[in-house]
């Protein structure tokens, strides 16, 4: 029996929407909620789609994640505002806010939103497509727990805090949705179960010598920055941004409880209708597509992408031929619709 | 006789400004260009301060710099302009503009201005610490001629792109200036002169394998992104930006001319006296310094810096001991005030 099967997003988002409902969600929330979480997977995220779910539904049951709470407006200068996430589903919090920072770019050509007290938006180009579909540029990013060591040090002190830029553009737009982190457990942790290496050297040893192995990184917890003193300054950078704008927790604070919780994000919209012309993005977009994909490829055989090509390609394969979901999972998430 | 001297600030500026006046600027544009370029050199930032005076002065005689040319506003819309630089010097457009934005957020909490048709602004920083000395926090990006691979590519099709962020501290703010390659072609040419490797592989060489060799590097033209994918990726969504905001040229226009002029940047200020509260931004540069400052360093007797601190370290020691100029240079730039 194969451990993978297919499902469409059809079949999946109703389950999920179920074992939500069961878990305190409203009708309207359960299915928004269900379907950012099945978008993901159709996306080819797995890691912060359905494999993510079920610990979801556990910071539900642990009260961590609280589901009929929705943020409440702080703070408004103009087409700026501060939100209070008050401890609700970090992915409707975060749909809240971008929504809200295009309301803002709607009335006024751009808007500003920053979230503080919310907790994990599971996957920021959620919120980058989101914006997108609206016609505008959206600008994302978020502080997590403290989980990789500022450069030069040996103790995990920063988040790997995702940084999320989009672009609008027919039928996907440019996505970039990017880690500080050179590479994420997650990706380890499926290498280290195949006996692959990294790539790249991607962290420390405990001997602190720069390792490509895998499990020698999830045993240090010492994984790299990308670009090394450069991923680790973005990072605390996106922390300082993200916790002064919204008065929220900083990585260091977050890091001072268990489990992750608490955290301050930051969204941006530009519309483009009202900002620019669409002669100029017409130009633009022809010129960075078509620079990208004419580039002669390292590898022989190979492409050059241009940023969130690879979505929109896994996007189509899985329409196509269904979501790939575990087994063992998919049955997991229907037991959760029961209890 | 040692080939480096040191001179103190207030002897370098008036020679530049003399050489400025002699190239066609006017007073009070000679005066701010003058010291943009020796605040660059105090602070440890040779390359784009003294050491590229001399190129800029044969842009200006090359008349792609416009000395007398001023930014013009071509679009506004509540706190979001974008204006022309009329190919006038770089570093007074982005001065300009970056000013402009200051007003904005004066004006209504936050300000976005973006730029087209301008020229290299030297040293990305400088505009950071003048929003930073504004009490705003500061956000700029440019684009540049073509000069890296994008990720997966073995042509230069995509610019080094550089991204600066900076939030206001005593006595020196929070600053990130970094470009979008893991190392500098100047980096590299100091190295190869002394003989010495990268730390780290910085590109391919002409077999298109990873290097450490800065020769080999400089050879192919390939370096590499910070991060691999992720600063490749980072580089196409600047270009994006900055280019669709100001209706500018891409990256892959400029570099359809020599030399590298008509640049895209992007300028964004957020006033924090009226979009935050002060106990909140005590707390959290407390936070986040106190956390940086005392991670355990990964080699014996090493340290933890937090972004902006080496800046300012050197500013203190070119102030104490005046600014390292290499006497050569010093008299290349003496002689450019007679000509």
């Amino acid at each position: 029996m194969e451990k993978t099967i297919r499902l469409e997003f059809s079949e999946i988002e109703p389950v999920l929407e179920a074992a939500l409902l069961k878990h305190g969600f409203g009708n309207e929330r359960a299915s928004l909620c269900a379907s950012l979480f099945a978008e993901t997977s159709l996306d080819g995220v797995y890691s912060h789609g359905l494999n993510r779910f079920p610990v979801f539904l556990q910071m539900v049951e642990k009260g961590i994640v609280r589901p009929g709470n929705e943020p409440s407006m702080v703070h408004s200068l103009n087409n700026f505002e501060t939100w209070d996430g008050n401890l609700g589903p970090g992915n409707l919090n975060a749909w809240a806010c971008m929504g809200r920072a295009i309301e803002l770019a709607r009335e006024s050509g751009m808007g500003v939103v920053s979230l503080r007290n919310t907790n994990h938006w599971m996957r920021g180009g959620t919120y980058g497509l989101q914006a997108a579909r609206a016609g505008c540029i959206g600008i994302c990013m978020t502080n997590t727990k403290p989980n990789m060591p500022p450069w030069g040090g040996r103790e995990t002190k920063v988040g790997n805090n995702p940084f999320i830029i989009s672009i609008p553009k027919e039928p996907y737009p440019f996505l970039l949705d990017m880690a500080m982190s050179q590479f994420s457990y997650g990706k380890m942790e499926v290498l280290e179960q195949n006996g692959e290496k990294l790539p790249f050297a991607g962290g420390f040893d405990t001997d602190l010598q720069l390792t490509d192995d895998p499990a020698a990184i999830m045993e240090s917890e010492l994984a790299l920055p990308m670009g090394y003193w450069k991923g680790s300054g973005l990072a605390v950078l996106i922390d300082l941004l993200v916790s002064i704008l919204s008065g929220g927790q900083t990585t260091n604070e977050i890091g001072q409880r268990e489990p992750e919780y608490g955290l301050s994000q930051l969204f941006i919209a530009f519309d483009l209708q009202q900002l620019t012309s669409e002669n100029n993005r017409t130009r633009i977009i022809r010129e960075v597509t078509g620079s990208l994909l004419e580039t002669k490829a390292i590898d022989d055989g190979g492409e050059v992408f241009y940023p969130g090509q690879r979505s929109w390609l896994r996007r189509q394969e899985n329409r196509q031929k269904g979501i790939p979901v575990e087994r063992d999972l998919w049955a997991l998430i229907r037991k959760a619709t029961w209890s």
